[in-house]
């Protein structure tokens, strides 16, 4: 069984959409990684940190999905990372209303001994410095090493965020963020810029619009799903990205031919995880509705034109 | 050889785009249309009107695309239909600058004794009364009736508007007029509802980001190709509308699965209309960059993910 190790965020979140609002609840993106990778049956460990106000129910909860948390440090007298944001109508933009920062100010991510011959790594959305500090961790290289990233680190650390990018196999970003940190509108042309800088495969997230995944010339696009209703779309980003790197690790195949199809599962994942808030629908998922919906999937963008 | 008719504006346009801008050149939706489904060999007559500064060398250009002019009335002592519009830096927005309507304002559309037994009929982004005048003097039902339509139409004669939609067989509209017209955010739902007030098949044009068709509770997804540079937006809605009513009256085939080819093949042409000012790259396009462009689509949609 192949190994994934997930570095990121294990917080808590405050919802607001316009259907309704959370408390505090469980959310961080290593947590919605590692929930939709779960769904492969690979060994997957998270490197995070949390505060002494962090539930033992939360640390069980990934446990019986089989996700090591020996890599989440407990930082007793500290608190967790907090998010709120409130979504506006739309539930295409949102409002950051608090970022307390609190443990992950001065995180210091420590690989556990059992995952440092990880055959898969994820670099879940967080400072640069600290996911260069888990890649430093790691003596031999993983078979592939996806990286997740955001505006923030370009607008504040992008000579760290880059010394990043030029080591990893798949950058995953939104299209602003791609135009951002390429200079170019056209998305085919932000992808061979970012070739450039390092990752050989390029993902392109474009929330209900589908996404795109570059490599050496050749594209392939996944549709989001049509929904009736977006619930939440709170780690939507994260659940596909762990769907797409799930996949990957339970194949170990790092074709372009298998990336698609990975990038398809995490598609399909995502389209779940907004359906409620939070991770709840996550949680409880069955193989059955996840096969039932790659047939959608099928249906919505398979087609038989003849070429002559 | 199946009938075509194409009801819709024949105009000049004056574009300005971050690439560079034209004086009045040939423009309007019937000629996106006609010129569009001209690839498709059917045999296609607009119904439209323009004045007596309409250079004879354009008419002559659509003829010598099969393209039947006798419906195109043309009224000596008056001007054509012009449009001025800009667009700004990311192609996805314009401003209008001018809009003469000149000709077009009183315009009585009277379909050619030769088109009243027409198979296929598209109505063009026009007004509701102009579109309903044409479907009153086809005396034998089309086999399939398609309309084109905007949100300056719903807007401001909304009644005609929903008269015309009433009898028509599929609609295409892009998303922010879809739930516009159908009052719902999720474009699902939108469908939904204009499915109940007649189309069967409802189109949704997202752009950059693809086109939906929905019938029946069925959904199929085109995407656009992603392209390194977009030249010149005005007309691919046109043209996409062109290929897909094209593709139709070819084969002669109103089934889903059909459609689904039909609105790759939109998206295709769409694809080229936009690389140069204008009508230029339709008016030079050959079937062999049809068929190339037909396989990318394959290349960028199909996947063999397994279902267990």
């Amino acid at each position: 069984m192949n190994k994934l190790l997930v570095v990121g965020t294990v917080a808590f979140d405050a919802i607001e959409t316009p259907f309704g609002k959370t408390d505090k609840i469980l959310g961080g993106a290593a947590t919605y990684i590692s929930l939709s990778a779960s769904q492969f049956g690979v060994n997957s460990g998270i490197v995070s940190v949390v505060g002494g106000d962090f539930p033992k129910e939360y640390l069980e909860k990934l446990n019986a999905k089989n996700i090591n948390t020996d890599g989440i440090e407990i930082i007793e007298d500290g608190k967790t990372f907090f998010w709120k944001g409130k979504y506006h109508n739309d539930l295409n933009t949102r409002d950051t209303l608090i970022t307390d920062l609190n443990v992950l100010a001065n995180f210091n991510p420590v690989v556990p001994e059992e995952f440092k011959n990880t055959d898969f790594l994820m670099l879940g959305n967080l400072h640069p410095a600290v996911q260069m500090a888990v890649i430093k961790q790691i003596p031999v290289r993983p078979k592939l090493v996806v990286l997740d990233t955001m505006n923030f680190w370009m607008d504040n650390t992008l000579d760290e965020l880059m010394e990043v990018i030029a080591k990893i196999d798949v950058i995953t970003i939104n299209d602003e963020e791609a135009r951002q940190l390429s200079g170019e509108y056209s998305l085919v042309r932000a992808a061979q810029k970012i070739h450039k800088m390092g990752p050989k495969f390029v993902v392109i997230k474009k929330g209900e619009h589908g996404a795109l995944l570059f490599n050496n010339g050749n594209v392939f696009f996944a549709p989001a799903l049509p929904l009736e209703e977006v619930f939440d779309p709170t780690g939507a980003g994260d659940t596909f990205a762990g769907g797409f790197i799930g996949h990957i690790a339970k194949s170990g195949d790092i074709s372009f031919e298998n990336m698609k199809r990975a990038v398809i599962s995490g598609s399909n994942l995502a389209s779940f995880c907004v359906e409620k808030f939070g991770t709840e629908r996550m949680e409880n998922l069955s193989k059955e509705e996840i096969e039932k919906r790659l047939l959608q999937f099928k249906l919505l963008t398979q087609f038989d034109i003849e070429l002559s």
